[in-house]
């Protein structure tokens, strides 16, 4: 039952009632055009550091699996349950071609190829006829990545650029959320929510910067959206770019350091990360934390769990309920919407520009597949490594006199967007330089006119 | 699947089965009947003490809500997800104005208007549009009372006789109980229980006089029942009255105190209770205890945490399971008939005559109000504050040899309950020296003949 | 949703989904078929260590129920709620002739009559018309069984041959599990898990020799199975015979001591155990360890609490995750099947001829009795007690050079089969005597033959 009357006090009572859940956008489990759509796409699975000698119990797009590595260092994904009588795969034992299910022996290969059945006669045809589910697997500095979706269907396994950043340092780590994906990764298409939730409301998790209302451009791409999110400090402008590729990627500047007060130009995410749902209900945010020069520094008091959190979350996650209800967080944010958001209920204002796009991509490219056209993915990518755009962009271009800054603010943020996206038919090394260049050469172009 | 069939030896086979819950008695939720008819009434919701500096989540009739006082002492009962995009508003600041969401900002006053979205334009329309859900809040002696149903229904805040008894302290207290709410109320219509449960079986938690059966009479009126409960004790007849009001408040006489054998007139409640459901199956009794001469006197040994849960269920509730098992109480004769209890499977007997009163009572109610007649409330008394009943009696009234001791224990208690809801045209001083006087005026005419 | 393609690498994809419950075999709730024929026998429900002077909750076939002991040593087992209001009777008094409500004082005996209703008139028509839902109930030896069924319609309580076995003292024992009933059972009609679960894959939880793949044959009976798992083991003919009857008792061999290497002629089996359902997702294996020369000795360090955990399941209970994962049992092989095994998602294969005869016989009587054919049951048996068959039988039988040995195990296990079922009609002792002179013929009958 819901009531509506958004008018005059006390209206409690005519507002009564929850909506039903988005089910389009937020359910994932198998079967659902939601799962279906996520199925088409590699997610991060879980951290290398998480897998022993043991295999590991998961649960990814609502299905219970095991990851597990075979004695010759292969991974394997496999559905949980055993494809005989159904015995849980985690109490298996890791052997050198693949995983031996406990109560009857069978071993599996990582691929889900029945090896043997040692309780059954040696010709036995169950060795043809029988295949545990599974699914490929891609490692890459320290995260184990899979695809569930199709065979038929499998993209590339993505590379980007960011995997490389000479100098930077990726430390992988995963963080839970019990909550549906999807109010978590759209909160990366809304950059007000820092101005309040990380800095007026409860004094600054960052720097103070933070706290300035930004001019936001947003820009569709057909791997998803990226956006400027731009501020005058002082004399420099600082433009910071977001990029969000569908399904679930996200990619920012810098979290610890950034002030927007030293030039930088072209500056790299300071992570790279997918929030990959469990389940309807539940979510792992799994990510490298990249540090370096263009993103925040190698320091070692910034490469520690609770600092990696702060990047994750803006508020480290192991405190007290009373420290988290005085100075709320990310996770405070999304896990307090209810375990999905129930979109009816909002007012969506224009602050929530960005939310908005990307549900509607969203909603368009499920209903897309659900129709017969396979969403955009890695394989559709002309360059490899492929290009992404995200970072801070700190160029000293002080007001003019009499202008109007606002305006100048949003040209300049237009310009460095233009910039960014303009190489990527170069080669990672070339574009840097030609990047990097081009917005030294943006800022000199402003130099003259400053000093009147 | 329900069988039945009471006769004969060994019949759990044929009676097995759980019959459905009475959902029109039981059920709370918004837009059930029940919860409809509950929301014509004021509530208490919390305690004051319960509210500090931090919006407190609270949970009422089914609806996730958040109680918080500004920091000019108003106190807001908001529903607890923003208007905006749903983050909890338990992570809201409590502001002079009003509640900041920790998300993006907006500002809510206690009525619910949306006094700031601070990232939208300052003449956004949305300062008209939205109103967060809201619901008027009383505070009286410690405790936050609601009203959580249409503005156009609000019937006025009760103010009952008892609110001020000379030389009574009240103290506020809050009782959780996992179950449906009617089991709980109900009870106070079951004087029965006293004398097993709380005297008998396990060994009196009161005084010894408590296991005696006693002579009862049911009144209804238009606030609902009230009833006398009496007995004879030595040469006293101890005459208790208990006031039940719809929809959930109880008021009753002493508990730590009373054995019957002190004169008392017109003694007062030694507590004021409602019990709230907080949804179908958890519900809060939230009361003040009473402590004075007319009740239970202000010694500092009852006045602690402790005592209060003798006062509310018998026995302490911090206390080991091997305790409950070998000494129940109220909380365990309440909860332990599951979640809801289920009508259809109960026996009701002579002893529930009460119980029976007050669900075709509220029953009638429910369905008067579907029907379009408003519930009786405080808006219909005509005097202010409202008289209530509830306390004890104790007449020096010896029996009288060869006379008929339970007829007079029953003609005692009608004309004590005809004294007490006799004088409710007087104010409350005037109201209270009359009863007394005609109690005490009572007991002389009796004096006589009591002598042969 | 499901689909399916056994074919080809990775077809996790492919193969997602889960197939409904078999509900026919695995629900047990009142009024389910299985419910309904489970109830047409004596369960074990308690251990008579569990019952205090307080009753005890139980939850048996779904129903919530109280079992307790009067104070002149009779056991009753009532329907949990009373039936005049509802409150718990494990909150009960109990007295010498019932259990007394801790509500209102009613007092039940133990077949569920209305002995006093103490708040009511001494003639009140209650005490004829109100019975307490109850079951008849018998103890032996430290275990509390009862009958849930219909009263027309209740067996012979049965007395099995093994509950008095000369010099074997019977160890009453409890275990829980949180899965259904028939994933637990079924298991002990599969002798191969034994081979890979307890020995093979992490090491032998009892002697090396339970590693070697066994000859198995089964055969059919009224009452359910026996079967027989031969192995070589050295100059010995290691035969053990297990014994299955419907619908939930198991018995078997030795566990402890067992190796195949001491001659044994006729051994009892070491537990005689009952896998109850306490709902469609929780059972209770209640059970006696025998310990015996003709099962596990009667030594002292074997007949521990840990011990006896080991009887039950390979491993002990109690112990941390990580080391239930490096050595999983029994209870880790049956649990993580989920609470309640899918039969559609398995692929049976030869060894697990046990396990489909299992369900092929129980689904047949599950609906024989739903036609109007009640099972076979103790009622049935024309001896009393009633004999098994279950144990260790070890033959000096050395191979004979240039035979198929196989073979040879096949016939002695066949022979050992027919010899111990054949003495039916002869009393305990005789029946004793015979079994074990025919068993010391049958090797002797050998001997010349193998040396060859």
């Amino acid at each position: 039952m819901i009531r509506r009357a958004d008018s005059g006090p006390y209206t409690g009572y005519e507002q009564t009632g929850l909506p039903d859940e988005d089910a389009e956008l937020t359910h994932v489990m198998p079967g659902s055009p939601g799962g279906e759509y996520l199925r088409r796409f590699w997610h991060p699975i879980a951290l290398e550091s998480e897998v022993s000698d043991i295999a590991l119990p998961l649960r990814v797009l609502g299905e219970d699996l095991v990851l597990f590595r075979t004695l010759d260092e292969s991974y394997g994904l496999l559905h949980r349950r055993c494809a005989h009588r159904g015995a849980s795969l985690e109490y298996g034992k890791c052997e050198r071609r693949g995983l031996r299910c406990c109560y009857h022996g069978w071993l599996y290969a990582t691929d889900g190829e029945l090896l043997e059945a040692p309780g059954e006669p040696p010709d036995t045809p169950l060795l043809r006829s029988v295949r545990q589910g599974a699914y490929p697997v891609e490692v890459n500095a320290g995260i184990v990545f899979a695809y569930l979706g199709p065979s038929a269907h499998r993209p590339a396994f993505p590379i980007y650029d960011t995997f490389d950043v000479p100098g930077t340092k990726r430390v992988p780590y995963v963080y839970h959320y019990p909550c549906n994906w999807l109010q978590i990764v759209e909160n990366a298409m809304d950059p007000v929510h820092a101005v309040f939730l990380h800095t007026r409301n409860h004094g600054p998790s960052f720097s103070e910067a933070w706290g300035q209302l930004s001019v936001k451009e947003y820009h569709s791409a057909d791997e998803g959206f990226y956006y400027t999110n731009a501020r005058r400090v002082g004399d420099n402008i600082w433009v910071r770019v977001h990029h969000v590729i569908l399904p679930n990627m996200t990619q920012a500047g810098a979290v610890l350091s950034m002030d927007g007060k030293t030039p930088r130009y072209f500056g790299r995410p300071s992570f790279t990360r997918w929030v990959v749902p469990v389940d309807n209900e539940n979510s792992r945010a799994i990510a490298w934390a990249n540090f370096g020069d263009r993103s925040d520094a190698q320091r070692e008091e910034w490469m520690t769990p609770r600092t990696i959190e702060i990047i994750e979350g803006a508020e480290p996650r192991k405190r007290s309920r009373a420290e988290a209800l005085r100075k709320p967080g990310d996770y405070e944010a999304f896990v307090s919407q209810g375990r999905i958001t129930r979109h009816a209920k909002e007012h969506l204002a224009t602050s929530d520009k960005g939310v908005a796009l990307f549900r509607r991509r969203l909603r368009g490219d499920i209903r897309a597949l659900a129709d017969g056209s396979a969403p955009y993915s890695a394989s559709d990518h002309r360059q490899a490594p492929i290009p992404t755009y995200a970072g801070d962009n700190v160029l000293h271009m002080p007001p003019v006199d009499g202008a109007d800054d606002a305006a100048l603010i949003l040209d300049v943020s237009r310009e460095v967007a233009r910039i960014i996206v303009s190489a990527n038919h170069l080669d990672c090394e070339a574009r840097d330089t030609y990047v990097r260049a081009a917005l030294v050469d943006l800022q000199a172009r402003h130099a003259p006119r400053s000093r009147t």
